[in-house]
């Protein structure tokens, strides 16, 4: 597979235009690369616009010097040369300064600051946070044309009904005239109900053509996939946030039952919207993820007086090895530290950057990106935020103090938060609602903006509408009915 | 005055820098004007930097080409040529396009779009949101060197005290060997506290240096004055907002008592604090501002079934004549739209760019910037919100339905809140909390980002922490002591 | 009309019984009355009962000595020949003592302690207060067997819909075979849709039977009537309370649309319903209502420093002459101090007893009876409360300090809630969400419990269901289905 | 010990009055018994009324017939011989009716109802949550003289501070001139800074009266100790509430640091306070407590499709083999049940006496007496409740849905909280932040007023402002210097 090494799962071979000004906001600014039929990467003006953009077809610098190097297009140089959102490059002469430490610890010496936004510089955090923001704006007024060759299908293995389902997307492609290679989960290969052998009798075209992916796979090719399927709730799509940790395909997920904050199509028309996403192109809302670093204190020996606070921002915040990374994720939704089992509150220190913000004493702390803002930290009293805002969202849970609110961060800042060294007990750190990992005293997690954010397929004729509709269909707002209200009194 | 017509208050010839502190990150695309003794105009580098700066005077696009004119200096070009935060040139061809409409009625067919931000199109919204968060962030890490020649003094008339205190910086200022002109309120000019003969007689190089202001005058010339100097609470800095409703100087506030939000400075060393920002300079945050204006629903005749949401984004959105505007302000806190006098709830339809998100039943609802995040919008319920987000924050006032929590929005966004035809009740709109302004059925207001924003002068050595240090001082927030827990159960 | 006298609006001649249902639980200690044939005054058993109660008819010391003198009766003597709810006698002997203090200001030195519960003692209060639980205990596992004879119609007159009603529920009263006189407001008298002649004309044994009531007679003969039906939504039943300040007939409550938390019938059925009623009784909710007094500062020559903390618990609470009553009303739902038509915040001294509790610095309070809770209660953050709590809800709107939570204190208490002296603008008092009354500074409001509680019909089937059921409908709490939530992260 | 059958811990021979009146909360109103050297039980008139109460010394009905025989005094004859409050005999004509049903499952088939309130009837819980607030409004206006001989010392015994201090008074008591005998926790015995051997060595008086207590000898002779003196914080409170699950002696609290909502009482001054109560009497307020039971679902064959809301309410709700009991709790704060270690939220399903309230999807919910209102339920968004409001408090902890409020409920009312069959996952309860024990799918938790109320001892001068006092000084509200808002805008 020669086109592989592409960056956003490869697929997109978009082109931008005019990157001069600030903003270019414009739908139409977007100029064509040269048409290359065996690639199909293809740039789409939106209808209306083509008549008059002709002459606009200028090539900005960012854009392909030769329109058939897609690696070197626009997106693909962002998201997967450069190991992610661009960072730009170290220069030497910055070494020693403040704004050009790594903002968190970093005992095995990385040489590579890309590896981690936690070993990042707070200027190249900066940089980055601000390079997603550009990004985001850019292909949200982008229609992206793809050439789909291989689609991942997702959907939760144990239910009866999503495998019929995922049967029935994966046989509806495989009858298309484009010989599309489908994926599907590996535990699906012997199940009764996909009846893979089944499928693979019924139409000898379908031979090679069915194929199974492992997690593993996810993690070593994400550019092996152009484009994600999902069929389930907004927790499946999670789980694709989930499997791909690095470089992320867009996600075009379908609900089966209303829709979602993520699931942004029906099911019950997948033929008609696949047919049109794959010739029409498709519309990526591109959603911050948060990268979470487990930190663990280190053993020092005869260190009885041990002060998280000091250690982080004060004296020896400049020592390495007082703690070392233990797992790092991508999350789409939020970071929660709290109790755990324990009947008892938690504390917690909060850091942003350099500063010790507060010492929380809660049931715990969420810290949700925009797209998380309606999940646990809508249920913790968070407030509603929409996804193109570039913030975190800091919120208690059961804060034990009255003076602690919901806070909202930008998303350049570097959160750290830890337990303290004289805690009575441990906390626990959970990704996305998954595994609680156990924080002991001295332990913290890192949080920063990530550099590899979710690019959220969305419906094309409804994508500027697409959060607020997602707001009042959930929370019930009725947009010309009005809300009934509680109090009825005059 | 030559050199009146220079932006930001004319004041700051800035530029650039790196500092020592934790956070500057300098983006290395300023350039220094040339030394300009007359006008006192200086680049000043920081000091550690100097040896390895000099490479980078490359004139940026935006750089002075002529350093002596400081008209031409960035932040000029920005705030003041450009009547306001830079927005880019109308394109005529992209006319008729969505986008390229104007936001909001335009019942006098402006053709200088620039007048208001309501009038801009949606692009060109876009693009001055994105210009302020540039520029603001820019500035956060500049150093702006000022010739000081005018200070305005700003203080609350009806106190006695602050009138004794405005005396005596005024004083102070009057006796420093620069021969700076000093402005009072008008209302000064005769009081006995103040008492401006005994003040003018007591050293006669005073004469013709004390003088008096109106705001009329700051309404007309607010390049005459080189700085603001509050004294009082948060409460005065929000007056200068209001005085100051398009071109704001820098204003350096002083607290009479605990500092506050926007009351940055002990007034107990306002002489020190004064000699260095005059000689060493100051660091400017740059705050976002909204641009409300209320718009009138006109009479038809005969016209029986007028419907709010039709006429703003139905069929009859591109009627101009529906509305005429009624008054803009320039807010630095809040615009609310409540039930005022009225002892039964608010309903207020709800409008972001083209969409109506809802109707709220309510006392009201609080549409706060972020530095005003921890004013009203706090006692309404919503988030502590960091004053670099780029975002506008809708808190309900009292909502009479569960389903609405606060919500976070870009500040690219166009809001509109009015009050439906069919209301039972007008509804009052206030701005920073002044003047409550009726808003009969039919009426709603505007509200947007402005193109004038509010610089606020930060401590230099606090400047990354300042945020934090206000919530955390008076939230009372502990930041090493730990926060009393309300609950001691173990 | 020899038997108008009686209390609770003379109509129900109970008494009790044990019903079949869930929750009856009769204590047993109330007997029947001999039959009157001619006062139609019956006692009913419930059915199943019959046998075993006949050996508990012992009288009672709270029993009738007199079956045939009704207002003997225990409802009677509670409410009416009282003066409201019972309250034992003053024994000369206590006074002096603190709890044989008047609990407020008694300028015009009223010798009749029982005209406002302000003017009781702290002992009489909370005795007044024990007895209305009592007795609101007892009557909710009553069935009142009811002589109706004067049906008291009530709706608003201004909505053409509701006066159709009106007429629909008169006619249909004046064609039972009972000679039932009604009542309807005296604006019908005359009024087209409600035709009064035309009704009159269309039965000549209506003459004399339909009569029209204005405010003044609700004011002075509430004894006149039997039972209120209220048309409409909880509103009305609202102005059901205005109109009755002191004793008030059963209501029950038709609702046009949905059921609400007042509104227990649906008007569709309201034949059967009234005909139920009627020949088998009603089940009593008898609901907690406020008495509310505003009390204004008198001038006191050259005071310049008069302190409203002093005035009412300090040096001065002996003083009664400080303040002087203004008007008192008896309220269902809440008493709402607030800032008015004032955009600034108010500061309202807030007193529990002789206890100063806070300075509430907020939007303003809102005290609610358990009714209310629903209400603007809840819209300001407060809990939901179920009618049977004996309890006081007292609630910041938008308090501006981060330490006040709602409080939920004991309907034994004597609240006050005053402006400061040295407050910088008035705040503005509301009674269930009617016309402001201006508090300047040094006027208060005391808020204690009410002698005339408010007694609400609820459908006998589901008396003991009714708060659950009411919550469930209004706020969308499903029973059996699961309330959606907005988290389907998994 | 003759006399250690007694109630209350034996210590209090107080005497009621003049039971006729509803709510005889007069200082005064309380007659002598007899004086008894004794037995040193002596009922004490509030000094000032002395002279005049005289005359209304006549026995009532519920007052010992002859003063000696303490067990017939009022206190004994409701917490101690009717074994926890007073609950009227169980009538069996009743047999059959709703009301005379137990309220929950009754595997055992007991005869005894009066084992667990949640196998009382619901007319019998009614009746005793009545005897409650009956009984504590009179022990809230008397002054309770006591014999004290054995005086239960209560810490945390692990920590070193504490146990000095424990030392301190247990010595301080030993050298009183009465024989008084000292209670330590075992632990203790052999503890080197509680030094046992040399305090015994240092007074041959002390012989034979230093005891040592084990949580056996709490459970099963609370009656032996007089008065328990707690030293520690809230939550030493809270464990002497845990170590005496059925009979309470009075609980007198040190606090070490600042006073808190139970410790009422500075350490600094333990002499003088204890003086002063052993010789002139204490005032107790009476706090409710709730039981809880844990039921456990039972297996049974082939039952595929259960559901609880059948077997609590529906069709099943006669079966009493559905459940069985595995433990029970009297709690002084909170009964929590929530996702425990699970990461995603709970469903828990609410039922209030025969109702289905609601399906709750949390992370739980939190059932709060008023003593815990300042507790977790805070935590959790409830509201601040006086201590003699009886009521219970719900509240859901992070509800996943926007319409769950906080709810107030009366104390008659018996909650059960459990886990749907259909849950994916467990829940935990946990009781007053102790030990979690897990629900799995169908288990749930009988809540319920308990016959076992807290009586804690309050500053006899302070008694009726001690609950606005703890409020006070906890959340920072300050009575005479204002609250600092954080609103200053103006």
């Amino acid at each position: 597979m020669d086109n592989a090494n592409t960056g956003l799962g490869k697929v997109p071979e978009i082109i931008t235009g005019n990157e001069n000004d600030g903003d270019s906001g414009d739908y139409g600014d977007m100029s064509a690369s040269d048409s290359d039929v065996q690639q199909a990467l293809e740039v789409v003006f939106q209808s209306d616009n083509i008549h008059r953009r002709k002459s606009s077809l200028v090539p900005s610098n960012a854009r392909p010097q030769n329109g058939r190097k897609h690696t070197n297009c626009f997106v693909h140089s962002l998201l997967d040369e450069n190991n992610g959102i661009y960072v730009p490059s170290h220069n030497a002469s910055y070494k020693g300064l403040a704004q050009e430490r790594k903002v968190d610890k970093d005992p095995d010496g990385f040489l590579d600051a890309g590896h981690q936004s936690r070993l990042l510089t707070k200027k190249q955090i900066a940089d980055m946070a601000f390079g997603i923001r550009e990004f985001a704006k850019r292909l949200a007024h982008i229609r992206l044309k793809m050439n789909v060759q291989h689609v991942f299908l997702l959907a939760k293995a144990h239910d009866a009904t999503l495998i019929a389902n995922t049967r029935e997307v994966a046989e509806w492609l495989l009858k298309r005239d484009q010989p599309y290679k489908v994926y599907v989960e590996d535990t699906l290969e012997h199940n009764k109900v996909f009846d893979a052998e089944g499928l693979l009798a019924s139409d000898n075209s379908f031979e090679g053509r069915l194929k199974f992916w492992t997690s593993e796979l996810c993690a070593k090719r994400p550019q092996a996939f152009d484009i994600v399927l999902a069929l389930g709730g907004d927790g499946t799509v999670l789980y694709a946030s989930w499997l791909f940790q690095r470089v992320v395909p867009p996600v075009l997920a379908f609900s089966l039952g209303s829709l979602g904050f993520l699931t942004k199509f029906d099911y019950d028309k997948f033929q008609s919207t696949l047919s049109g996403a794959f010739q029409e192109g498709i519309t990526v809302s591109l959603r911050l993820r948060f990268e979470a670093t487990v930190m663990r204190s280190q053993v020092h020996n005869g260190d009885s007086a041990r002060d998280l606070v000091e250690q982080l921002i004060g004296e020896e915040s400049e020592d390495n090895h007082t703690h070392k990374p233990d797992g790092t994720h991508n999350i789409l939704n939020e970071v929660v530290v709290d109790r755990g089992p324990n009947p008892t509150m938690s504390t917690i220190e909060l850091f942003g950057d350099d500063e010790h913000f507060t010492t929380v004493q809660a049931d715990g702390i969420c810290v949700s990106t925009p797209t998380g803002s309606t999940a646990y930290n809508l249920a913790a009293g968070g407030s509603l935020c929409h996804p193109d805002n570039p913030v975190i969202l800091v919120t208690a849970i059961c804060a034990h103090t009255l003076s602690f609110r919901p806070i909202i961060l930008p998303d350049t800042i570097v959160l750290r938060a830890g337990v303290p060294y004289d805690a009575r007990t441990s906390s626990w750190a959970s990704f996305d609602g998954r595994e609680r990992v156990e924080l002991r005293p001295g332990d913290y997690v890192t949080i920063s903006a990530s550099r590899f954010p979710f690019p959220s397929v969305l419906p094309l004729e409804r994508k500027s509408k697409d959060w607020v509709d997602s707001i009042s269909r959930t929370l019930n707002w009725n947009s010309r009915q009005r809300q009934k209200s509680f109090k009825e009194w005059s």
